[in-house]
């Protein structure tokens, strides 16, 4: 399905997390501040990068933006909104929500090298199962900018042991969105105590052989505003992403 | 030499061009801007990537960073300062001249991948003669943000036409340093009539057989400020950069 028919599948009112979707084209996590945060966000962005690759910036009120053509109020399958840091609405459109003042930063999301991983016999689980990711807010915190400041989130793939190194070279080579895993093994070192209760997504089986890797994520951003409550904030709901018209391979380092 | 024992030389007065210096330590250009600046800075680096790869932001005032343990204001052999866009002073020191809403900007820089270049067999003819890189403004506009537009600025270095493809190659892998080359052969293509009259540093000579070969250049931050005027800014004299604490290992993509 093109970017073009997926958007307007989303604004018809389809809700579906968005992973396996438009293969080829980029999927990008979004974050929308008032101008007053927009520094503070941009800085944030810029001092966790493996976290927060910001893949392209509106104008304050823009609508769209240079990688994406669509219409950013209604072309997502699903919004969350923030007032005060508090997850305020969980809706399919945020039209009559925008305001003039909005800078929506598009970050980059780990859908990306999915097909690079398939393609090279990495199972991914979510996409087997038509699922969602299981994402997981971290004991790591972020560099903080500014008021803006929070956890690393991460999303987690459990991946045959003999193929772990295969994932990191893999996605290593896609640094623009998350690049190489942060953490391979061991969750409770990132204070995850429960594998099997994300905290954004869905949880999924791990089978015996199998190594949770985890990256870092693009929630990552509105784990940010939930900690440092900016008056207002619109991001994507976890898992159901922009579906930009960027193509995957514009990010793959040679 | 150590990046203390350089950066000590350096503010004892020594005034000279970087390039080799404290090999395998990352270097880095220097733009400090008002706080007001900062945001439409920061997005017009987020913009030109290539030319504009921000390593490291201050907080307003901080003659430190996380990557430089020294003081921005002495540390580096030469400053340009400007007033309203035009170059108003060449020093050594900016001691006096500092204010607390400077937010300073380091950006990566090509000396980064030189070392690397020479590793493989490729001919650094500014490093073989002792100079400064010749550098030029072009025809190519970058893109604009908020109040900062101006032209890309490159570096040139000539390459024996055997050895343009193994430059490419090496310098493809330090994407947050400038990268691959954007311009290969064909200077007046990038609007340089004069390969012989750099806009910056100095000219180098192009022996027979080789092409040259030019890479986005961390000068670029400062042609922005001459052609969008602030009221007021700091930048490295080119060529004579910061050095940093960082190792150029740490900017490498496997």
């Amino acid at each position: 399905m093109s970017p073009t028919a997926a958007r307007a599948a989303f604004r018809a009112g389809l809700r579906v997390p968005t992973s396996g979707y438009s293969a080829g084209w980029t999927q990008a996590n979004l974050i929308a501040l008032p101008r007053d945060y927009a520094y503070d966000f941009l800085l944030f962005a810029q001092r966790n990068p493996k976290s927060c690759p910001v893949l392209d910036v509106t104008e304050p009120g823009e609508t769209s933006a240079s990688i994406f053509g669509g219409d950013l109020r209604t072309d997502l399958p699903a919004y969350r909104v923030y007032r005060d840091g508090e997850l305020a609405e969980d809706v399919g459109d945020v039209t009559g929500l925008w305001r003039d003042d909005l800078v929506s930063f598009l970050v980059g999301c780990s859908f990306t090298f999915e097909a690079a991983l398939l393609e090279a016999g990495v199972p991914v689980r979510h996409i087997e199962t038509g699922g969602n990711v299981p994402m997981y807010r971290t004991n790591r915190d972020c560099r903080p900018a500014g008021r803006m400041s929070g956890p690393l989130v991460v999303s987690m793939r459990p991946v045959p042991a003999s193929m772990v190194a295969t994932a990191v070279r893999i996605t290593s080579r896609y640094p623009a969105v998350h690049g190489a895993p942060v953490h391979i093994g061991e969750p409770a070192d990132l204070g995850i105590s429960d594998i099997d209760s994300p905290d954004f997504g869905e949880p999924v089986e791990i089978r015996p052989g199998e190594i949770p890797v985890f990256w870092a994520c693009g929630v990552t951003p509105q784990a940010a505003v939930m900690h440092s409550r900016p008056p207002f904030a619109i991001g994507h709901a976890p898992g159901h992403m922009v579906i930009t018209d960027a193509r995957d391979s514009e990010f793959l380092v040679p």
